[in-house]
């Protein structure tokens, strides 16, 4: 890295995120503030029922203010392995399991200022938990929606659909069935 | 808002971000801490010349310690108008400016817990700026590439590509022009 790091303070540990702040030294010699962001890194579903029906959640997002529709996803549990996470946010948010998973990508949500990934699977073959969701306190508002691929696509382009790993898994999913059906 | 706000502590105030950490009653009377990062808000450029390639970025991202490729985009300066800082910040890191914008969308990067909005825009009609580019200190590694939009799709799905903000305006712009084709 062409970067060098002369100092570094940890200003804060949280339940979600921790606060870094680096001084560096730019190759010309200039001294520099770097702030980082660490996040432990999440798992995101893309879940298709088979009539081809995608489920999206709706929450309170905390820093808007406003409830935002999203894919089901969450946090990675320390050392979870990420189709794990992403099948356990799955039932958590829904209540649906899914019997298919497979990768997508993996996503750098902020790389200017924060060091998380998201890990996007499409998730097929759905059925319905026989424990039904499991959300947390801080879920209380959550919802579940079904569109259609298309109806979802439209979403996006009114702006309806903002979040960007949820715009990410969507298209994604949405051009490799557009290949499928040629 | 069904979240009530019952303490607020102003951690940190950055350059790029500032620390908010709240404490907050869920509708349960379960109390709960919530931590969002305040950031201002950016644009992004999808610039895509007269021949149909994709200008893209690559740059040092330091919570990543790695060269990651991304669409031209930055920081709003207070007041700014995003599709004016699209434009500003395409010609600083590419030198080419662009005679049309269109608004695509506006996306949460990560609305868990960070407020950050990022307002993407078409760029067509390139031409290279009498000025070449303006890059800040912070940018000293940064180089142009460019690439057909075909093999930027490619990319996204070799994981080549896995800034979410990239993804979103590259995928938005070639299913529009796969549509205009038709």
């Amino acid at each position: 890295m062409e970067l060098k790091q002369l100092k570094r303070e940890i200003l804060y540990r949280g339940r979600v995120i921790d606060l870094i702040v680096d001084e560096v030294e730019y190759p010309s010699g200039i001294k520099g503030v770097r702030e980082i962001v660490h996040h432990p890194g999440g798992a995101v579903a893309v879940p298709i029922l088979d009539d081809g029906r995608v489920l999206l959640v709706k929450q309170l997002r905390y820093p808007f203010g406003n409830h935002v529709l999203e894919l089901p996803a969450g946090k990675l549990s320390p050392g979870e392995d990420p189709q794990v996470c992403a099948s356990r946010e799955l039932e958590e948010e829904t209540g649906w399991l899914a019997d298919h998973w497979e990768k997508l990508t993996s996503i750098y949500t902020s790389p200017g200022f924060c060091d998380e990934v998201l890990h996007i699977f499409l998730a097929t073959g759905l059925r319905e938990s026989p424990h039904g969701h499991k959300r947390g306190e801080g879920e209380f508002s959550m919802t579940v929606h079904s569109f259609l691929l298309g109806e979802a696509m439209s979403l996006i382009e009114q702006g309806e659909i903002q979040d960007s790993k949820t715009i990410c898994g969507l298209l994604l999913v949405s051009r490799r069935m557009l290949w499928r059906d040629r």
